[in-house]
């Protein structure tokens, strides 16, 4: 027989206080303890959660440049979300769904019709992440906008709500989801686990939460009912049901949301519970929330998006980058490379498991395939993840040159190793991506890959151009009908 | 640096010929040799769902036994869910998505009203778990009918489905839910998952798969994508959320047949990845799936539910079964005890927090206070866990009384040491609860049990007994309609 004290769970770093009343089941330290210890109560120790939603429920004057941020990263997950329309997975979904795709129902769709808030967020969001071409955040370890932007979108349907709640939202969510990852990764995410399913869209309740106006404590039992739809394991990577993960996230937090809203309010403790969300999820190792900050500085601004200028995983990019820049500079062809070998982190590996790719949802995570397109083409675009694309001999030709290398040393750059056939060898390292805040785009290059996104869903330059312009206008944009047609209605 | 051969995931017991095409990350073992390794491809060897699929895809003779053991989990389903329909946790779920119940949709909802099948599997789901008065099964380590039987129903609403065809895919569906939970066992339900929300609902996809009648490939697909959604987490104990875990696990069934029916198809790999089920959701020291046996013989057969007779966590099932014996052999009153020690397994001890209860939900899981009533009453009714019924004094008296002691040894039995004011010290053990396929109820107390279920729900004596008897009869029934309508329309 064990004692009642020992033995339960995992070990989970120092036992704070406030773990003591998460972990009823561990700190009982005699057989007859655990019924006669008075439980404290929530409102004596505040739970992440509640600390939380005090943050998130209250005005703050946000500032231009974050308020600019969140337009910029609003527009990007928008022009992602149409050029995804078309996608199988969307076409699936809407195939599946057919019957509650309708004229009637609040929230706007992709690909046209009206539908339940929860039915449009895991529409929308699956198509904002379809082609692998949205945003990525750090503190996450997620592609967040995808589930924060649609769920925000589908909430704003069934209400009034002004351009500027719904920035706020955004900046609101966002720093949500950089709250909750934070206290998980990276240990989370290396574990295996799909931080756009789980992190995403626990963090994106809190947004949703904000825009329907709901108080601090309903906003912490959203984020604490999300918990309870928290999934996606990264080995639906490189199936339909990868992008659908970021649209499950999405539709969790909206009815996360709904659920608050009408009184069902799971545990505001859950996050660090013996047996809650960090605990569970893979995240035992990661820092949790007792020194955790927020807003300061807002996630938007200290850590900021990572938008992509490619449409494939971003754990290719920071060779992407590379490869295009040694080209650039030694100006050398793909006939003249002999071998390319990329050293990455162990997540980045993991997320890239496709060496020769069968499909364009491999292609996306295929490292090799990736580097072959580099080699021979100077972007990659939304045409080079096709059947058509992915079967073409000379980019197959050279699938067999690239070889990976996991480096575990935290924080440690990816590097290239380029050699060719001349003998000469290339070397290149990078800790950062193009589109980070460090090297952000340029208005050029944003306008340029809106476009390419909405030409890519069949839509004019002209309709593009204007749709463009409304959208940078959406902080002070006060009828959202309007808003709406122009995403929707093209 | 780290070879790419080492160091990814976790370690997961002996590594098979199958594990090698489930796991690229951790197979390569040079660091040239990832691009380059053949991976086999699915077909070659069969993934754990692609067995489960060939099996729950042919027609089977499953036999009369079997049959009439679905019919009696059905039934106590039905029962249970009717009877939840009045709970907050059902109000809340019902003013929540009051935008999509109607008078159109084709699945009715308990309360009243249609909606799309997987709103309807939601909130009839969650209906069915409310009062945790529903059936456990032991492979699943579940709730697995309250998830089941509300995804049959919603997918039978929208086809033409004969009573023969429910009954079929509740077998296959709870083999479906057997052969996932024993993979992953006990290790899953003791790391702290609630296998409701997660093993019920990827079994209960099979279930839905097989009345919708989807090949064999397709049913894999279904439970493949049902894990992309699989979640609930048990530090929601004693919230409303715990009985939404079901609620959600009925949706998630019903939407992943839906997606893979569409041609949305995650990873038929996926429960033994090395990013997968087995290895993410706290089962990595449960035996995987390996030796797993498929209908031999039938999960209902060979382990049977275990409804119940108390409405109440099934952890304190053993221990009820015991005083009450106790009190029959030896005839003592509530005053005369001076302390109840219940010694009991370490998972059961974590379903249980609550020493002194403060709501209906927690008093669900509470030894101290179902013991108390153990003391006082015969029987355990819906009536005990009301907000009156909590605070009667003499109950609150008697908490204090009763103690837990957590023995980690396997197979131990549920022990009771009763010390009564005399100073005379009584012992009982039990290994099973009554209701099990070794102690059955009695049609007797069936009965009883599902004439008190809708007497709860308000429903008369005369159509209750009307309902029961076309209840028996499902495995008949040609007309889903007049089955429905006697359900939800009374």
């Amino acid at each position: 027989m064990q004692d009642c004290c020992t033995g339960y769970g995992r070990t989970i770093g120092a036992v704070s206080l406030r773990r003591r009343i998460n972990a009823p089941f561990r700190t009982g330290c005699s057989r007859r303890s655990w019924p006669l210890r008075r439980k404290p109560t929530l409102t004596e120790i505040e739970a992440p959660l509640e600390r939380f939603g005090a943050w998130a429920a209250t005005t703050h004057d946000f500032g231009a440049e974050a308020r600019d941020g969140a337009v910029d990263a609003i527009i990007d997950t928008i022009d992602c979300m149409l050029a995804g329309a078309n996608d199988p997975v969307v076409s699936g979904l809407r195939a599946a769904f057919a019957d509650e795709i309708g004229a009637s129902g609040p929230a706007p769709v992709v690909g046209g019709g009206l539908a339940a808030p929860g039915r449009a967020a895991l529409i929308n969001g699956t198509s904002a992440h379809a082609l692998d071409f949205d945003d990525n955040f750090r503190p996450a370890r997620a592609h967040v906008s995808a589930v924060l932007v649609p769920a925000l979108l589908a909430t704003a349907a069934s209400r009034p709500v002004s351009g500027r709640a719904l920035v706020d939202a955004y900046i609101v969510g966002l720093e949500a989801q950089a709250f909750v990852g934070r206290g998980v990764n990276n240990a989370h995410n290396l574990a295996g686990w799909h931080p756009t399913g789980t992190v995403a869209g626990i963090g994106a309740a809190a947004g949703v939460s904000r825009l329907m106006g709901l108080d601090a404590g309903t906003l912490a039992a959203a984020m604490a009912n999300a918990v309870s739809a928290a999934a996606g394991v990264k080995a639906q990577f490189g199936t339909a049901m990868k992008p659908v993960h970021a649209g499950l996230a999405a539709r969790n937090a909206v009815e996360a949301a709904q659920l608050a809203a009408a009184g069902i309010h799971g545990n505001p403790a859950i996050l660090d519970h013996a047996l809650g969300f960090r605990a569970l999820y893979g995240g035992g190792d990661g820092p949790g929330w007792d020194a955790a900050t927020i807003g300061a500085p807002l996630a938007i601004l200290g850590d900021g998006l990572v938008p992509k200028l490619y449409p494939c995983c971003g754990s290719t990019h920071y060779a992407l980058d590379m490869v295009f820049a040694l080209r650039q500079q030694h100006g050398f062809a793909a006939d003249d490379v002999a071998s390319v070998q990329v050293e990455l982190g162990r997540a980045n590996h993991a997320n890239l498991p496709y060496g020769a790719p069968q499909d364009a949802m491999q292609a996306r995570f295929s490292m090799p395939y990736c580097i072959a397109l580099a080699l021979l083409q100077d972007h990659l675009g939304l045409e080079d993840f096709t059947p058509a694309a992915i079967a073409r001999p000379e980019v197959r030709a050279l699938l067999p040159l690239t070889t990976m290398v996991i480096n575990t040393a935290e924080g440690m750059p990816h590097r290239v190793t380029l050699t060719l056939r001349s003998g000469a060898v290339l070397h290149a390292e990078r800790s950062e991506v193009r589109g980070s805040l460090i090297e952000p785009f340029s208005e050029a290059e944003k306008q340029r890959k809106f476009m390419s996104c909405l030409a890519w869903a069949g839509v004019t330059p002209t309709t593009a151009s204007a749709l463009h312009a409304t959208l940078r206008n959406i902080d002070a944009a006060g009828d959202m009908t309007a808003l709406f047609a122009a995403i929707f209605d093209h």
